[in-house]
């Protein structure tokens, strides 16, 4: 598929480490604590300086406007010469409380970077090309994330969007959004179709510790893994914890306990870097030292792209819960709130990343994305592609969140002639 | 000990059944909601209504004005031909939410029939007699359990009330007082000081199911339990969900989890009626779906009445906790913040409670007390001894906390027994 010929010439060319870098630094000024956190969530005046260094930058590197859309996702764009749907590439800038310097920010300042280091070389590209920083891809105060990229490809509507407001200052979204140079109203009639867009590529830190421990600076993304999630009721009997004797109670709390230590069980059993499940959200009712707990709400969540070893995972958790609602005389109620496929990555663009990597001679891994990401929401929309970068020691969404540059260069790279490469083969 | 001769003329005088079924009933219409739950909390209009009952139930049964103490605990007596301490009988009339109709009742009310009976006889008691209905025993909105007894008896004092608020309507617990007829300011004038009281007598039912199990009516109470909490804080990482394989992992739910099943396992161990463990607090940081847990905070709670039996269970824990920590890479910190020895009854009160029950030809169990009562506090002050009645499938705390009435009556003649004998025999 690569054609040797045409990538030969621009191969050459290469994205400048030194802008990354200094970038880098800079958008980490946004929202750095004294302990080295970055808190930069969705509306937050440091969200908001954040912008208005990208927009100044990009207004400096393309001498173009930057646009900001109706849920204030912000793009810039340079022309093309044939009339095609852009090449479009990017991530966020807003980051969790207590976060890194990488997560999101490296997509955005790479996708800066190859479209500046395309522009100034001044190829003559076939497609459009495009950036974009997506508003709220993480966890905030609005408890809504990747709002920006599903808003913009149709899957949060406005009636959606309308009653949310922030937890704290009860301001609603919509205002927010407003504030940030968006107008919900206008949404419906912005939102992405199918094919509206060529490809879109984001690179991202892996946030887990598969890159770091092989050695290597890249990885295809195959696919975003399948997430299920369960929540689970255990109802036992609430009793005085002191003249209940111990083969009366049927204490809720150490079933949840059980079943909670089971699904790691059978989880660990996999052995797979591909399967993980966590029981993060376990509350204990009364929750009272001396009354036996009455009743559990946990969430028994399940990550893998392998729906064949989710249900075998379910099977024996399900013959696991039977076993010790037997043993304990509790029972237990399963709701499925969550059972999300797995979302493949586009065959062309993944194909494409790894002959470019190739041609580097750069060892890689094919990996799935343990993570959501804005991503998963443009697949409908584009031939979608992602490549990671390493996360030091697996670790993300903490000070200690690390990427070497040297990688970040590299993926810079991979991206710049992917481009190339995606520019030259799609839509013919 | 027993003076039969003296006994045998009094023996023949019985308590009121039909009256004290009637009062149990009219006392379980103050607070009780369509399932059948009584909600009668310290403060409440139902603890008002059910107090304005009390005082014209005592005044008409007496005809003695009622007394309210500096904490509102109410108090009725009648004279004695000696100038001694008074014999006092007397528990609580205050309930927990949704709780039953007897925990509580049934000592007051006995307390009121055998003074009544007494009263009605005109025996000529040697020592005068008083009745007590104490305040806030049960966990309430305040946070402040046996209230009544712990503040007469100088355990907490003005200092310790005078920041104390309701939980939701933030109303001053010495506001409260002063409602119900208290007030706090002349409190340190008038705690009980030893030997202040000659001896007290509380009926309780047993809370558990021992009493049921071995189908008798009574047990006579040897000691209130001892109680041993720790906070225990157990420290992981919290990390990503999707990202972080299993093998990297440090869950602290998990581990806490692990703990207390352990804990459990410690205890079912030993199989005995008196000892039991509780891990009715946990608490899960940050306690989201998608977030491995780096924080629990867990109450690991002992009862029993063997100190030794409690050493060697916290020992085991130990190895367990050291165990978790070193599998899992956590770091648990402990802090014991309640060690509370357990507390005898009086011997001769508990001996002269044998004794009639025996001479009533009567089976019975002695029985250590597993929850706490008022009667703890009055130990430093007076002879103090304890009478249980059965809780059906030991059931308390709850719409369905129930004691037959033929229970109960059978332990109201032992009470008017025991006052008798206590009466000649005590103060000589």
């Amino acid at each position: 598929m690569l054609e040797n010929n045409q990538i030969k010439d621009e191969n050459s060319t290469k994205v400048d480490g030194r802008r990354i870098g200094e970038r880098l630094k800079k958008l980490a000024t946004f929202g750095i604590d004294s302990d080295g956190g970055i808190n930069r969530s969705f509306g937050s005046a440091e969200d908001i300086k954040s912008r208005e260094w990208l927009k100044k930058t990009w207004t400096e590197a393309y001498h173009t406007r930057v646009q900001v859309d109706p849920v204030a996702n912000l793009w810039a764009g340079i022309d093309g010469v044939e009339k095609l749907k852009p090449i479009v590439m990017g991530s966020h800038h807003d980051a969790v409380a207590n976060g890194g310097k990488y997560d999101g920010s490296v997509g955005v300042l790479l996708a800066t970077e190859v479209m500046q280091t395309l522009k100034d070389a001044d190829y003559p590209m076939r497609h459009p090309m495009k950036i974009v920083s997506f508003s709220a891809e993480e966890p905030n105060p609005y408890n809504v994330s990747t709002l920006g990229s599903r808003s913009i490809t149709g899957v949060l509507t406005k009636k959606d969007l309308e009653n949310v407001t922030h937890s704290v200052t009860k301001e609603k979204i919509t205002d927010t959004i407003k504030r940030l140079g968006g107008e919900v109203d206008l949404l419906s009639g912005n939102v992405l179709r199918p094919h509206d867009i060529s490809a879109f590529l984001e690179c991202h830190i892996e946030q887990g510790r598969n890159l770091c421990d092989s050695g290597r600076s890249l990885a295809v993304v195959t696919s975003i893994t399948g997430l299920y999630r369960e929540k689970i009721r255990v109802l036992g009997e609430a009793n005085h914890a002191g003249t209940t004797v111990m083969k009366y109670r049927h204490d809720a709390m150490l079933a949840g306990a059980e079943l909670s230590l089971a699904l790691e069980k059978i989880i660990a059993h996999e052995n797979r870097h591909d399967v993980v499940g966590t029981v993060g959200h376990f509350d204990v009712f009364p929750d009272s030292a001396n009354i036996i707990s009455g009743e559990v709400e946990l969430i028994a969540e399940i990550r893998t792209p392998d729906k064949s070893a989710l249900h075998e995972i379910v099977s024996q958790l399900s013959d696991q819960i039977h076993s010790i609602e037997k043993a304990r005389d509790v029972h237990i109620l399963r709701e499925v709130i969550l059972d999300q496929d797995s979302v493949p990555m586009d065959g062309t663009v993944q194909q494409t990343l790894r002959e470019v990597i190739r041609s580097m001679h750069e060892p890689f891994l094919n990996l799935p994305s343990m993570a959501g990401h804005d991503s998963v929401h443009m697949v409908p929309i584009a031939k979608t592609g992602m490549l990671f970068v390493p996360s030091i020691e697996g670790k993300s969404h903490c000070p200690e969140e690390k990427t070497d540059l040297t990688d970040i260069v590299k993926a810079g790279n991979v991206l710049l002639q992917t481009v190339l490469v995606l520019d030259k083969e799609l839509d013919r």
